[in-house]
């Protein structure tokens, strides 16, 4: 090594000790008669002081460095004078006797400071500079350690990893694929996973009992701060198990990683079925750190002539305790801020709960005080509280008044970041309905099993069948999700027929996997846990981009490296294509 | 879960309990009035007995499994009356009260048993069921153990894993690229990686000091046993280290996995001079397991008059110890092998040292006998020896020898895939010569940095030029290699210029990591594991298809999920692109 130390290993222990260290300078000042130089490296920063009234040739080279030169110092560590017990090092600093620059760096676009000068765009073009700054440094180091603890944790209970293909084959159902032609198969096409989801069944069928894989996968679609092009999937799956048994296993294995990584121990994790996170939080992925929940108005607000909630399908509000100061500008500007397209509300309804006791609403024309307090009573209002409310079709309203309750749980401080939140989201619908192409699609994917008192009304009644389907969810992200799967070819087919394939086509895309399950196909289930998600949720970020050491922009590029990119034309030859650009 | 045990699990010590097993039908035996059934998973066999005379159920169902149906079974533990030793559960049985089949299963196209009747072609379209023989699961369960222990050892040492894209750039060095088109930049292409060798040195220029990754990587080339179009590598990089640390920390690696996952203890890897590689074996990845190195005769063959080794470059032979018994017809079948195109050897000459002591050649008519007692002392040859010589051009019949070499080897039985023999080769050459693009490539790659005192040699005699670069090599396998990098922009950039590149070609493909170099790079090197290649060296195979779980045939098939395909029309319009077939 061209070291004996890290800039991270030095204390007062090591006194009078000569060493060596590598690093990067942090920064410098010059102090007349003595130089003093933070050296930093991926461990922590060390002081580094020259005495350069009696060594001129180090003078002349400690006046040479500027910031991110790579330098190797020998020295002896001694006693700082001025301490800093902030640093692991404060204590002591190296009375530099020999320096060598390493290399010679220009000037950075950026500080490279936890706190930096670069914009995103700058720090993307220099990713590399942007990875050296601490806290995108520490999201990496953790999510290392997170890999870690997946694997120890899985591999103690037996579960064995699986490498399965890149190179698959493209299917109708689902995202769009990334695909490869192939130049060996001129005119074919491999496809990238979206997910090694038939393989990890092929691999259930074989027996391997229990599998899992840290896997990229990749799903080319427009892209927004949680999406990437490629992403990577904690990917899971066990034979002979009920839905009861993967819930636990991997709940396990989210308690593992918070007490692992981040010293917290998580409670035993809440479920709630996909019906009452629709009703109470109008999400499949409710935000319990707090509560809020919804609050049905239907029975007391309507008929009683307000034309707005007379005609909605559903009148719904949360309290928002607390809130009451809120100015008729505040409220207005709320009002404005739900018009938005991107939510859509028509209006905004709401009750204070004044200090003094009385109630006010924006609808007093049609309520008098008796029926506010059937209101207030709803919301078990107290002096001060805010109740919001929203009215109309059902579905819509929901999903309105669940942006609504972020919002105001993030006003209210209600959403921290050091507090976790997970549970468990059951019973999800099998089929939903798409507006686009006029048919149901699966809601997980096409492999789940709906829940066996509820195969019967496929025929009648598709959007009510229930899957044996689970998400679990934190802090209002849905970090992974899975199921219980289809391990037979009968159902497999009804299934595929359900989703509008023909039996032709089902058996073309799909053929290797019914053929399999005819082969003793075991009961299995599992899930996929979005890696990068938890990362981003672990390191308390909002994207993930900053979990992923080289992320792509929003329009698919990695600005570094300047991919994508134009190909020869001898290429292309070879994989007999051509661009129509 | 549905069991409360594995078919592994069970022994002696559990007579008595009542326990539930899942499965599949091994095989079954009616025996009149009670039927034995083998039931398998991944943890091994179990035997259950029914006793059909009292139990009219039991004898219907038991009457109806099949081979490879999936059952649950209920029953008590209780000692064999016919113990099998062999099989860990062979000292007890299940009396069975209870069965249910959990899935039919059709007859196996081929037997899932250790030695199958399938041939390939039916075993690749089944896979999920060659999947279940042992062999091959346990390939897959070791590949499992290795890959941990990889991540155990680096992680010790401060390692931590870092996910690089698989969506890249297309460079034109090196293989050629898997291209994916990309559908939000029309007329522009990702690239699949070959390695993340960029990635990684970013990686070192951003301080992240110690990398490793175990990774996908991607070659579209002709295949062969030990080539895949996606291959898996142990991928690695250090900064602030010498070769020195390199080769220990990585020979620590492979000391690590044989210890803790073959329970084999391996001495120091000795290490050779490519030159010297070359001159003793005619391979830069000697199998050592066995001596017969190679010896060089031109100084006492040549000017004998025997035209076709005066006239070669270089007479080189063999000692074939115990093989003088060799017939004049094997020794004309050996001849003929060497004369295949594969090889090229124009013909073979030999040296008998006969028990009594005489010596025969295949030259006699050239050598006298004490000429040939100089051959025989040149080879240290004893009664029973048979020395086998070839002729010809330096590099051409080096190649020969070393085929000749290995065959010996291998008829000698020399080559026991349960002995293990690793060994560095150093010091490869920076650059060869291409025949067909008539100019040097890097024969690692443009990265790594030629040896200093060489540099001046680059434009003189660049053939000449020795690299920082390795090669681990066992049981005559190339397992990885790796080198010390340039991390210097005039170097690299003169690397390339040598390479072919002009200044802006140069900076086109590879500008950001010279940019990189620019701003702070670290002294930094490395090496990658073929990881496919590790596993199956472990596993005692020749291919590495055995070792992986989804493999494609040598035209780059998946034969099971009949990959790759056509694709539709639209998704070609989406991207832009046109087959020309």
């Amino acid at each position: 090594m061209l070291r004996t130390h890290t800039c991270g290993d030095l204390n007062i222990s090591h006194l009078g000790q000569i060493v060596t260290l590598c690093g990067w300078v942090q920064k410098s000042r010059d102090l007349g008669g003595a130089t003093f130089i933070d050296v930093r490296d991926r461990y922590g920063l060390t002081q580094l002081v020259f005495n350069t009234d009696t060594d001129a040739t180090l003078r002349e080279i400690s006046r040479e460095l500027g910031r991110e030169f790579v330098i190797k110092v020998t020295g002896k560590v001694i006693e700082r004078s001025n301490k800093n017990l902030k640093m692991a090092s404060g204590e002591i600093e190296i009375a530099v006797s020999d320096i060598e620059i390493l290399n010679a760096a220009k000037i950075p676009p950026f500080l490279i400071e936890d706190d930096t000068d670069g914009g995103e765009e700058l720090r993307a073009k220099y990713r590399y500079l942007d990875l050296r700054r601490a806290p995108i440094r520490n999201n990496l180091v953790m999510r290392h350690k997170l890999g870690q603890e997946v694997r120890k944790y899985l591999d103690e209970l037996n579960f064995i990893e699986v490498e399965t293909p890149v190179l698959i084959k493209s299917t109708p159902e689902g995202a769009r694929d990334f695909v490869v032609p192939s130049r060996m198969n001129p005119g074919e096409f491999y496809a990238l996973p979206q997910s090694p989801q038939t393989f990890k069944q092929l691999l259930m069928v074989s027996g391997f009992d229990r599998y899992f894989q840290i896997v990229k996968c990749f799903r080319d679609e427009d892209l927004r701060a949680d999406r990437q092009p490629e992403f990577t999937q904690i990917d899971c799956e066990m034979s002979f198990i009920t839905q009861e048994d993967i819930l636990n296993t991997f709940e396990g294995l989210a308690r593992h990683l918070f007490k692992t990584v981040k010293g917290i121990e998580l409670n035993d994790f809440p479920r709630m079925q996909y019906a009452d996170a629709m009703r109470l939080y109008g999400s499949d992925k409710p935000d319990v750190r707090f509560g809020m929940e919804f609050v049905e108005l239907n029975d007391i607000a309507k008929g009683k002539g307000f034309g707005v909630f007379d005609n909605a399908e559903l009148v719904v509000g949360i309290n928002a305790k607390g809130s009451a100061e809120y100015t008729r500008k505040q409220l207005d500007e709320l009002t404005e801020w739900l018009k938005r397209p991107q939510i859509g509300a028509t209006g905004l309804i709401y009750l204070r709960h004044n200090a003094d006791g009385s109630l006010k609403s924006s609808v007093d024309k049609f309520y008098n005080e008796e029926e506010l307090k059937k209101w207030s009573a709803a919301f078990s209002t107290q002096p001060g509280d805010l109740v919001l409310v929203l009215a109309g079709q059902t579905d819509k309203v929901r999903k309105q008044m669940n942006e609504l309750r972020l919002e105001m749980g993030g006003r209210l401080g209600l959403r921290d970041k050091n507090t976790f939140a997970p549970l468990w989201v059951l019973d999800f619908p099998l089929l939903e309905w798409d507006e686009d192409t006029e048919r149901y699609h699966a809601m997980h994917h096409p492999f789940t099993s709906p829940k066996p008192e509820d195969i019967k009304l496929l025929e009648t009644n598709p959007g009510a069948v229930r899957a044996n389907a689970y998400d679990m969810v934190i802090n209002g992200i849905e970090v992974g999700g899975g199921s219980i799967r289809i391990h037979n070819r009968d159902l497999q087919s009804l299934m595929f027929k359900h989703l509008g394939f023909s039996p032709e086509e089902a058996q073309k895309q799909f053929g290797f996997l019914m053929d399999a399950f005819e082969f003793g196909a075991p009961p299995h289930g599992g899930l996929a846990l979005g890696f990068d998600r938890l990362c981003s949720i672990f390191a308390g970020l909002d994207s993930i981009r900053d979990v992923i050491a080289f992320p792509k922009n929003n329009s698919g590029r990695d600005v570094m490296i300047d991919s994508p990119s134009t190909i020869a034309d001898t290429q292309l030859n070879e994989l007999k294509i051509k661009t129509t650009v």
